[in-house]
């Protein structure tokens, strides 16, 4: 494997860089940021991964979501990776719109064609980073936390479920929940794993809980005047699949906040202290 | 004076607002942001000024200066201009580059044409914003501080020393100190006061303090592998003034950080805390 460091700038102390690899999973290049905490010039620290949501790449969050300051306070590594492969010869969305295609893959394993030969995130981030990140930079791996936004948050959750003990801690900003119920998951889980909707159980949150997959405890924020709580979010079928299965579920509503990286930023020192908690 | 609310979005407890007016000083449409703390609910606060550098809007200090937290915990409103007046009637750099024209006002009131019908900067921060300011919100205009980045912190400089009393705390990031004697302030003085540099004086923190203009302290913050350092920000004259003047200089080269908003941003709470406590 090797890297290429695109931008490497001191922030709180630390290093946030910003980097390229040749990605076997998408075969595509593929860019992530990773902000590497003043601890770590000297010891390997526990990471938590921030998936991004629709139309985001990494640099979303690495410019507005205010993570630095709390990293720095807790010695964490925050790593940020892209929302799809990219490029010229990547399929995009067949009506041209934003919420299917570049920047909405869903964190799955693309099925069928035309997207099977790219859209490989979930091989992405749960082999393929990992691997790269313990090669080249000071992550303890075996304190790994995970969280995400929107489809982000449906990433993290999916994926904390998906991979029993790869993530010590979980949460979430506005997740997408069951993506099987809701028009943005429909349209994606459609065109990436086709139309035999059993296929996409393992990749909503509500329906994997139901199928039997657990966390130990979760914690989530959303807005309560998020545009896309009612349509797309849906967080009382999250509430109901862990009061079920006896997960320790804290969702915090949060007044007056909407969906955008304003919200993000204001809860995001909690989160990353929250994470920093179960990773000590 | 009527304004036009363009977005409103809860953060940090309070609300970060962009706001559009018709502007008299500038003969064009104006926009800015403010930020309402939470204890603006209730009573007035005091207001920090944020002037941008070259190229910036609003938006880019709103996105990723990290203020907000910090504005949240004392009670600071922070309001961020835009850096010039925009629009496709209003003229531009003539070579086409970014360090002139629009986006680069560098907080005068131009005397040549064709700047002086649009760019008038330094009258619309001097008296015409802060008087919609006190019409619009709940600011408490007898503590008012103010701060900058680059060409802004020129501004913030300039305007604290040419305006004695109006503002009560003072510091800067990164500022361009003496423009008559480096690039970019040559060439912005020349096109817009002309080519008489005795008219630049008044404009030059420098030239300003060496005229007798004071302060009685200042913070400034700088990267000491900002690339700008050495051709364009020149802190050395500003020590040496300083010193001269009797003016109490906080200046701090800080190891390893640049002239991004990776480096506001790491500092960007220390400055509002700085604020705080003078506007108390």
């Amino acid at each position: 494997m090797s890297v290429e460091v695109i931008s490497e700038t001191k922030a709180h102390g630390g290093r946030q860089l910003v980097v390229k690899h040749a990605s076997a999973a998408t075969t595509t290049d593929m860019v992530f940021s990773i902000f590497l905490p003043p601890q770590a010039e000297t010891r390997d620290c526990p990471m938590l991964w921030y998936l991004s949501g629709l139309t985001c790449t990494h640099a979303n969050v690495t410019e507005k979501a205010e993570y630095r300051a709390a990293c720095a306070e807790h010695g964490m590594i925050f790593v940020a990776p892209d929302t799809s492969p990219r490029g010229p010869d990547v399929p995009d969305d067949p009506e041209g719109l934003w919420d299917f295609g570049q920047g909405a893959g869903f964190y799955v394993d693309a099925t069928q064609a035309p997207w099977a030969t790219h859209f490989n995130m979930w091989t992405y981030l749960a082999e393929e980073l990992p691997a790269l990140i313990a090669a080249e930079f000071p992550a303890d791996m075996t304190r790994q936390g995970i969280s995400g936004h929107s489809m982000g948050g449906h990433g993290a959750l999916t994926m904390a479920l998906g991979l029993p003990g790869q993530f010590k801690s979980v949460s979430a900003f506005s997740p997408i929940v069951a993506p099987s119920q809701v028009p943005w998951g429909r349209k994606a889980l459609n065109h990436y794993l086709g139309p035999d909707e059993t296929t996409w159980r393992r990749h909503d949150t509500v329906a994997m809980i139901e199928d039997g997959a657990r966390l130990d405890e979760l914690l989530v924020d959303i807005g309560d005047v998020d545009p896309f709580l009612d349509k797309e979010l849906k967080p009382e079928l999250l509430e109901a699949a862990c009061r079920d299965a006896g997960i320790s579920l804290t969702l915090r509503r949060q007044p007056g906040y909407d969906h955008s990286y304003y919200f993000i930023s204001t809860f995001m020192a909690d989160h990353v202290r929250w994470h920093a908690e179960r990773l000590r």
